[in-house]
């Protein structure tokens, strides 16, 4: 009854995309959006997966994400330029951003584009990946609200800004790092109330910012390196936030609109894409090869040593073959929502 | 008898001028080199500083250091460049490599400049900070020997690849992220030995690959997040080496030269210098003057929270106070140096 169903990924998608499309968004944003959301779902990491789209099918409706959004895109450079998403979805808006910073790389060599005015844009290494995979090194930062205490502090302050870094990779898919500044995702601390388990020691703080390992008890997520070495964690989410918030004209830190609080609020966010055409560089025409040679003396190490990107390609080579699980809750939303937009069922 | 004497830092970058000189390099070299070293020492960063002047004088006499290096500078797109150190002083290349960067983010809107046949660049905070002073935005990135091992591993594999970035900040020194992705540097383990210290938990592991908090038995360290967490320092420390040694067609990982290993081999290192240009993005006229906002609110955060650099001005304003100390075995090389070398003794 409460038993974790599994979901073919394609039925996933094409549920998604006609959900968007029945919220107004236009038909390619639907379809990149789904397949996002899906192919993150692929990966393993369902914190950013298919599981957030009822969340912004919840903001199309309540007016703070636009489902037909004016991009205002200004070249400000060769290499340059700021790309104003129109508060629609973010994971279109950021797809958007990193071609232009991949054509722009193309012609200067490099090519950074701010976002502004967006919205969650999921995992980042969607769009470093796109970049690995047109033979561009792709670098990607994004910002959120708060809920990592700064080392040494006792309250919510910074987001779990991410980075992501892709490289291409000779006959293989994109090694690819996407990771959070914190220790876990806030969605981990959320599933252990929902289970009523213990968190791991070191990385969550109480309301008085004690550590604690009571998931009901946990108000604040700590930096990665935990007690004694999260002044690195800390310092990496600040200087995030500032590429991705000040640097665009957007907030910083705990000024930052929440995901979950009033849903008719703008989020305003921001992010930089990055992109680096390796050609440019002396080691860039055997790049992908030397990448291909780092996979094959990761693998010789003693150890079950893993490349960064390679547990999203064991996971998403599982889901291919199972499916993707879906929990009860999250089975609960999507069937409202199939009633409430009168889309075709999810089967 | 065995006292931290503490030198005045004036005193210090003479002495290491004249050094420097000695082993031919230029005045201006000279200057360079030997006040970023003691400005590194007066950041308090020990394992960066003036303590590894020696070094690179073993390096210069041992042939595998130019001491008059012949850069080459190619321009390879609106902005980008790759800069060959000629295997010169890696300090006063990255300085350079930095200020290319800084001059193609003025044409460009972003600068980006791969060095290689390049040699240890000291702490990158220095280069980061330069563009920031600019203002600019500074990134910089460096790899190193291996000394690190992966998540999941049981030998060193990659160096404590570090990552900078720093920011503008209106009223005051630039807002700095300088961070190897090793929980400690090595550094703390020899200092640890010499003075029979055991180390914290969870940072080092044997020759076995199991935990270790002796010293003695360290053989490698564990990535920033730990036993847990290590993952994130780990793919990040790799990612890293890609950006700093593959791409500019040096060696990765443990294909590194060792710092310590054969005084005349080259060292062939590899570094990513990358400046932006806040004034094509959407924030950038209110960037520095946001920064001192990001500041004032983190001085109101509860707890002891610094921002990032500010225990670098903290150490700095007692440093130049009090001097800068220097350890007996430190004092040693420099005496034994100064003889060697013939030049006026360090007071």
């Amino acid at each position: 009854m409460h038993a974790v169903e599994h979901v073919d990924h394609d039925s996933l998608a094409r549920w998604g995309e006609s959900c968007l499309r029945a919220v107004g968004c236009s038909d390619e944003d639907a379809r990149t959006v789904a397949g996002a959301l899906v192919q993150t779902s692929l990966w393993g990491i369902d914190s950013h997966g298919i599981a957030r789209l009822p969340h912004y099918l919840a903001r199309i409706r309540a007016g703070s994400i636009e489902p037909r959004p004016q991009y205002a895109v200004k070249r400000t450079g060769p290499g340059t330029a700021q790309f104003d998403g129109g508060h629609g979805l973010g994971v279109a808006a950021a797809f958007a951003a990193m071609a232009l910073a991949q054509r722009l790389a193309r012609e200067a060599g490099i090519g950074a584009v701010g976002l502004s005015e967006s919205t969650h844009c999921g995992a980042i290494g969607l769009y470093t990946r796109q970049a690995a995979r047109d033979g561009l090194v792709g670098i990607a930062f994004t910002h959120a609200d708060s809920i990592v205490a700064p080392a040494r502090g006792t309250r919510k302050f910074l987001g779990t800004n991410p980075i992501s870094i892709a490289f291409p990779h000779a006959g293989g898919a994109p090694l690819c790092l996407d990771m959070a500044t914190s220790s876990i995702p806030w969605n981990r601390v959320m599933n252990a109330r929902r289970e009523n388990h213990a968190l791991p020691p070191d990385i969550a703080l109480d309301e008085q910012g004690r550590p604690t390992q009571d998931a009901h008890a946990a108000a604040a997520l700590v930096p990665l390196g935990g007690a004694s070495y999260g002044h690195k964690g800390y310092a990496l989410a600040l200087m995030i936030d500032l590429l991705c918030g000040p640097l665009n004209g957007m907030a910083f830190a705990d000024r930052i609109t929440p995901m979950f609080g009033d849903l008719t609020q703008r989020r305003r966010l921001g992010g930089l894409m990055i992109a680096l055409d390796p050609l440019r560089f002396a080691g860039g025409a055997t790049l992908a090869q030397r990448v291909a040679e780092v996979v094959e003396a990761i693998r010789r190490q003693p150890g079950d040593v893993l490349y960064p990107g390679e547990p999203e390609e064991r996971a998403e080579a599982q889901r291919r073959r199972e499916g993707i699980p879906i929990e009860p809750g999250l089975r609960a939303e999507i069937d409202e929502w199939t009633r409430r937009l009168g889309v075709a069922p999810l089967r």
